[in-house]
C-alpha cells in the first residue's frame, strides 16, 4: 500500500477528521499535502453526501438530499514542481470501497446506493418522467454488484473516481462564474435550476479561515459541473491503471478528487446515478513541463483508459433520436436522442416485469455503454445505449416466445414531495 | 454466396439497372423484391453518390456534391407475412466492398472515400472551423484502410451500412413531414438548412410512375435522417454478425438499405464521413408476429452487435464540455460538449504535424469512440472521444519529451467556393 | 479483389485444373505462380480431400479417406528476389468459402465437414475412446457454423488457412526423412502410424515429370506434419489480418498453402478436426531480407494475429493431468494432460444430453481454447480447455438444479470397418 | 471485506501464527476453520517458502531454495454439510498482495519474484538450456509490474492463486502415493527427480500431533502437482471474478489454498515461475449436493474465468514442434514442441540485446498464452505461445531493419552449485 496522505476516519464526518478537505473550487484553498513528481499516495474518499444517504428502504434521505453540501473532496494535493502550463500526469494505480471495512452505515462499507432526484431538488437526466426521488441499495461481494431492489440482475463494478481535476487559477474560476451567472440569468427561477451559482452556506474550504474564508465561499465554484480542470466528469473508463493527464492552472497543480463509484452506466444517467462509496484511491502523480502548449492541451482532461474493465461480449442495444415525446423535432440535439435511446431501453426492460425505475435505475450503475452514434444527419441525431446481456439472469434478448417475465420483487423505494 | 435478389452492375448507373431503386421514403414505393421469412439474400448497394466522387486529388467533387440525388437505396424488398406491428428481424450475415472487383472508377472497388462537405453545400459537425470541402481517399488492402492522403495511419475497417429501414406508413410519413417543416420555418434561409423537405427533383421511386411518381415525389421524405424506421442511423456497431430488429409499419415491411461503409468513428462526424463505399450486404430476415408491442418497441431499431468487430486494447481519449469555443455556456449540451472533445482531439493531433483536416478525417473514418460519459452535472454535459493508438504508426501519446513530428504529406485535397 | 493468380474450377478435379499444385513438399517442384514483394494476390484453394467427403448422413467416406491423396495444396508461389535467410512476411489480407458459390458438391460451397478418423486409418487425439470414423455436416450462414448433426450449438467460425508454408531446402527434406524414418523404425506396424514415410502413390508434384517426378516423389515429405517450413501447423489463430513470417529456404520462397478451415479449436483434436472446406485466400508478400539471423527465426513461423477474431467473453473451463484414464502417471506429459482436459468437457456436455461424439465434435470444430497452464509441477503437467458458453442454446453452466436435457437430435453418423 | 477467517502476521514465520496451516495434503489434517454454504470470507496466504526468498540481488536463496517446505498453505477450510460427491463452488471475490503493507522483506509486501530453480535443485521446463539458479525481482505499482532484472518491460499483473483443493480422501491419497512411487522407480536417481514422495522432514500438517502426525507425515502427499483435487494447478486465469468447482472426497470438502501469483504466463514455465507473493484472498462457497455425478465431474478442477483480465490486443507468437534441440523427431509431444516454441521466443528477444535468462523470466511472469495448437497431425505436435506487444517500451516486432537495440541493465542475478 502506498502511504496514506489523506486518511478518513469513517466514525467521523468529513468536517471532523485529521485533515480537511473541500467542497467547492477556489485557487487560494491552500494544499492540505504536499507530493513530489513520481510519488505514489493512497487517498481516502468519503461519500459525496458524508453520510447522509442511508442503506434502508426509504428514499426520503434522496429526496432532502442536502445539495449544498456537495461534493467533499480530498485534497488539495500540491506537487512540487508544478507550474501553470505543465501537464499533470495522474496514474490511477488501484481504488475500491474502504478498505477492511465491509459493514456499517457509510456508503463504501460494503454497499453503495444510486438514487434519482426529485425534479424539485436537483432533478436529472430524465426527470420529466421521473419527478419524484427513488433510491436503490447496492451490495459488493468482491467485484459484483447485487441489489435487493433491482432482482435479477447483478454486474461487475467498472471503479472509478467520478470527480478529481486541479484547482482552477483565478482567471479560470472568474470566467466559470461569469459564463454560468449568464447562463442562470436566462431562467433564474427555473426548477431544476439551469446551473448552480456559489454558496458560500455549507462551504468547506480546508485551511481558509476568517476573511479568506468569506470572500472564497462567496466566489468558489461548485462541484457539480465538469470543467476545463476536470472535476465531475464522471467517466466511467477512469478505471484501475488508467493515466489522466490534468492541465495546470495554480503552482503545485493542487490536485483534488472524490465521489468514488463502484459502477455507472455512461452519462450517469440518474444525477446520483452511479453506484456512490467512499473508499480509497492509490494514485502515482508525474509532470509534462511545458505539455499543456507542446500537445495542444489548454483544458479538459485527456487520459488512456485501464485494460482491466469488465469484459461483456454480447450487447442489446437500442437508438434513439431527437425527436421528443410529443413529437417535437430537435435539430441534432444528442442529448435528447440519448434520453430517447435509454427511454426505448426502459419500455423494453418493462415488457419483462421491471418498474420502470428499476430500469433506469439499471441503466445508471451497470457499465452500459452510451453512444453518439450518429451527429450529422440532420435534422436528426442518433444516439445508441448498450446494455450487456449478461447481467441479467434471465434471457434478455428478442424472440418469438415474447418476453419472460421476471419477478420484480419489493421494487424502488419511493419518496415525493 | 445467398441468392442475389439485388444485383447492381458496375458500369452502369443507378437508374439504369435491371432493378431501380430509390432514394426518397414513401410507403407507396412497391417492392423491387420478395422475400419469405428465414429467407437469406444479397444485396448489392451502391456508394450513396452514385460515382459522383472520383479517386483523384482534388475535393470539388465534394464541393458541388449533388445532395438531391442521394442516398441511392436498394430496395424495397417485402417480406412475406409481414405486417404492422411486427418487428423484422433482419441478421447481417455478411457485407463488404464489391464483390470480385478491386479496381474501377466506382467508390467500392478496392477505395472509398471521405468528405467534408463544404458549409454551403451540407455543412457538417465542426463546420463553423472548416467550412470548405475537402476529400480523402482510402485504399483498401484486405479489412485495412490507408490513404496517401492521411498517412501513418492504418486502422482495420468497421464495415456496416450506415443506412437500413422499413418503409414508414401514411401516417408516419405525414408526421414527419409536418414535425421538419415546423423545424425548417423556424429559420427557412439557415445555411446550412435546419432540415431538409420533400424534393422532386433526382427524386428515384422506384416501379412509381406517372401521377403516382408526382403525388409520391412531392411528399417523400428525404433519406439523410434517422428515424422511426431505422433509416440513415450510420451506427458503426452494424457490422458483419449483428442482428437488427426494426418494426414494420407497412405490409411486407419493405426493407430497404445501402449506403455502406468500410469504417466510421462514432458520430461521423464529416458527414460524408464515413469511408464511403458501394458494395454487398448479405442478410437473412424473420418475424417476431406483433413484436413491437410485446417487446415495447415502437420505433427505432434495436439490435445486437456482432462479436467480430476490430479489437483495439489502449486507447487515447478526449473529453470536452458544453462551452462553445467564445466561451458562452450551454445547459448540458452533449452536441456540443462532443464537438468539443472532437476539436480537443484535432487540437493534439496537429502537435505531431497532421493539419487540422487531416486529424478531422482520421475522426470520422477509423473506429473512434464516442461516448457521452456525463449528462447531469448541470451545466456541463461531458463527452469523450476514443482514439485506438495502434492505428497510428508512431507513438501517439503524451511522453516528457514532446510530441514526435510526423511528415503529413501532401495533405488533403481542399475546395472552396 | 487481388488478381486471382491460382484459380481452381470447382466442377473440375484438383488434377484437372488450369494450374497443377501439389501433395508433397520438395524443393524441386517448379513455382507455379511468379509474384514480387509488395503483390497482393488471391489463391484459391480445394478442400483437403479433393471432393472425397460429402454433403450427405453417412461416415463411410471418412472411414475410407484417402490419406495417400492429401493435402492438395495451391502453389508453389515464388516470391521475386527471396533467397535462404530471409522472412517472407505474409498477410493474410482476408479469407472465406468458396466466393459467389453456397452450395454444391464440394466442401466450401456453403457448407463443410468434421471429421474422427478411425483408428485403423488415421486415427486422432482420443482414438482410444473413438475408434470408429463420425462425420459432422456444419452450414454457413454468414460467418456462423450449425449442423444437423449436432444441435442446440452455433457459433462464429474463426476461419484460418490450416497449412501454409515455404518449400524445403534439399538439405532440410532430407533431415525430415531421415529423423522421420527413425521414428518410425521404433514401431513400423503401429496403428495408427507414428509418421508417415514418402509415398510415391498418389503423388502430385505440380510441373515435375518422369525422371524427375519419380525421383521426387520417392523422397518428397508428406503434408501431414507442421515442420521448419510452417507447413499444417493447424494455428486457429492465423485469421484475417495476420502477419506471419516464414524462413526462406529455397530461391524463390516457395510458398504453398491449403486445408482451409472454417473454424478450428485449439488442437483440431479430431484430426480430420476442423470444419474442412475449400475457398480463397487472399495474401500480400514482403520480404526481410537476411531476416533469419537478423531475428533468430531459423525455423518455425513467427506470426501476429488479426483483431478480428470472434470475441467471447464467458467460458466454462476444464483441466486434466498427466495420468491416464487407467491411473498410470506420466511425467509432465501436456499432451496427455490435454486429453484428460477434453475427455473432461466430454464427459460433461454428455449429462445435458449429448453423444460423446457429438460432444468431441464440438471440441474439435468450435473456437475452444486449449493452454499449457501448468508445465513444471513434477509429475503433473496440467491442461486446460476453454468453452464459450455462448455458443450453446441452452444454459451450458453448472447449477443447483442439475444440467438441463436437450435433445440431441439424429445424432453423428458413424462408420466402423 | 468479508471476515478474516485465517490471518497471517506479516512479522511471524508461518508455523508461529495463530492458525497453522499445511505443507502436505491429507485427509486427516483437522480443519483450522469452519464456514457454511453461503459465507464469504478473507483468507491470508503466505509466499510459498515462508519468506526463504529475499528483495536483492543475488540468486544464491534461489539456488538453495528449500523444496522441502513448500508449499506453506492456508486451511483447511470446513464447509458445513460438504460430502463426498458435491460439487464445491469456490468464487474468487477478491486477491491480492499483503493489503496495506506495501515494503517489508517478506514477498507480498509490494514486491515478487520469480525464480529459475538449479538443475540439481528442483529444475525447470528449459532446465538443459538453464541449468543455473537465477533470480529476477519485481516491483508492484497498482496492478503493473516492473523489475531492475528485465527492464523495458512493464505488464498488468494477472493475479491469482497457483494452488487451492480439497483434501483427499484415504483412498485417493493411496492411489496418488502408489501411481507416483511406480513412476519414481522407473529413474529413481534422476536429477531433477521425476516426483516427489512423501517426505516427513518439514512436514506441517495443521493440528495434526504426536502419533497421528507421524502416521500422516509418513504418507501426505507433496504439494507440488496438480490432482483431481485441483492442487497447484497454477492456471493464470483463476483470476478476480473466477467461478470453480472443486470435486469434494472427505466430509467438509477441506478446502486449502496459497501460492498467490501476482502474474504468470502459462505454463510457469520458470518453475519457481510466476511472480510469487504473499497476500490475501476473499472467497465466497456454495455447493452442489451430488454435483459431481450430476455434472460427470469426478475429478480436477472445472472452472469460469472472471471478466477483469487484462486486456491485450496485439501478440506475437511463436511456434515449436515436437522435435528436440539435436534433430531427433519425437510423436506427438505437445510438452516438447511448447519447449521449442518457448525457445524460439527467447532466441528471438535475445536480438533485441535481452540475455536468455530476462527472455526466459520475461515468458515466466508476463501473462503470455500458450496453446497446444495442433495435436494430431503425427508426427508433430504444434505448441504456440503468445507474447502481448504493449508490455514493451520499444517496438518488438520484426521489421525490414531489423531489432531495435536495447540496454539490458544490469542483468539477472545468477548463482550455480
Amino acid at each position: 500500500m502506498p502511504e496514506l496522505v489523506f486518511p478518513l476516519d469513517s466514525t467521523k464526518r468529513f468536517t471532523d477528521q485529521e485533515l480537511l478537505g473541500h467542497n467547492r473550487w477556489h485557487p487560494d484553498i491552500p494544499a492540505a499535502v504536499h507530493v513530489k513528481p513520481g510519488d505514489s499516495f493512497r487517498v481516502h474518499c468519503r461519500e459525496w453526501f458524508d453520510g447522509a444517504i442511508h442503506n434502508d428502504d426509504s428514499a426520503d434521505d434522496v429526496r432532502d438530499a442536502p445539495l449544498s453540501t456537495v461534493h467533499v473532496l480530498s485534497g488539495p494535493i500540491a506537487v512540487e514542481g508544478a507550474k501553470p502550463g505543465d501537464l499533470l500526469v495522474v496514474d490511477i494505480l488501484d481504488l475500491g470501497p474502504i478498505p477492511q471495512e465491509d459493514s456499517g452505515p457509510l456508503a463504501g462499507q460494503g454497499w453503495g446506493y444510486t438514487g434519482i432526484f426529485a425534479k424539485q431538488n436537483g432533478g436529472g437526466f430524465l426527470t420529466d418522467q421521473f419527478p419524484d426521488a427513488y433510491k436503490v441499495i447496492w451490495d459488493f461481494m468482491g467485484g459484483t454488484a447485487t441489489s435487493r431492489h433491482v432482482p435479477h440482475v447483478s454486474f461487475t463494478g467498472i471503479v472509478h473516481p467520478g470527480l478529481m481535476g486541479t484547482a482552477p487559477s483565478a482567471d479560470l474560476l472568474s470566467r466559470w462564474n461569469r459564463r454560468e451567472g449568464d447562463l442562470i440569468a436566462q431562467d433564474p427561477d427555473r426548477v431544476p435550476p439551469l446551473a448552480l451559482p456559489p454558496l458560500p452556506e455549507d462551504a468547506i474550504l480546508g485551511g481558509l479561515e476568517g476573511d479568506a474564508f468569506e470572500r472564497a465561499a462567496a466566489e468558489a465554484a461548485r462541484t457539480a459541473p465538469p470543467r476545463e480542470n476536470g472535476g465531475n466528469q464522471d467517466i466511467k473508463n477512469f478505471t484501475k491503471g488508467t493515466r489522466v493527464f490534468y492541465p495546470v492552472y495554480v503552482d503545485g497543480a493542487h490536485l483534488s478528487m472524490g465521489d468514488l463509484h463502484f459502477s455507472q452506466g455512461d452519462g450517469e444517467i440518474t444525477f446520483c446515478g452511479a453506484i456512490e462509496m467512499g473508499g480509497f484511491i492509490d494514485l502515482r502523480v508525474e509532470l509534462i513541463k511545458g505539455g499543456m502548449e507542446a500537445y495542444g492541451v489548454g483544458e479538459n482532461a485527456i487520459f488512456m483508459p485501464g485494460n482491466v474493465d469488465p469484459q461483456y461480449s454480447q450487447w442489446l442495444a437500442f437508438s434513439g433520436t431527437s425527436v421528443t415525446l410529443d413529437g417535437t423535432q430537435h435539430y441534432l440535439d444528442s442529448h435528447l436522442s440519448y434520453q430517447r435511446a435509454c427511454l426505448h431501453a426502459i419500455d423494453y426492460l418493462t415488457t419483462f416485469g421491471y418498474a420502470p425505475e428499476q430500469a433506469y435505475m439499471i441503466l445508471g450503475a451497470a457499465p452500459i455503454e452510451g453512444r453518439l452514434s450518429g451527429v450529422v444527419d440532420i435534422p436528426n441525431s442518433c444516439s445508441t445505449v448498450y446494455l450487456p446481456t449478461a447481467i441479467f439472469d434471465f434471457d434478455v434478448t428478442p424472440g418469438a416466445d415474447g418476453p419472460a417475465r421476471i419477478d420484480p420483487g419489493m421494487g424502488v423505494p419511493r419518496s415525493s414531495f
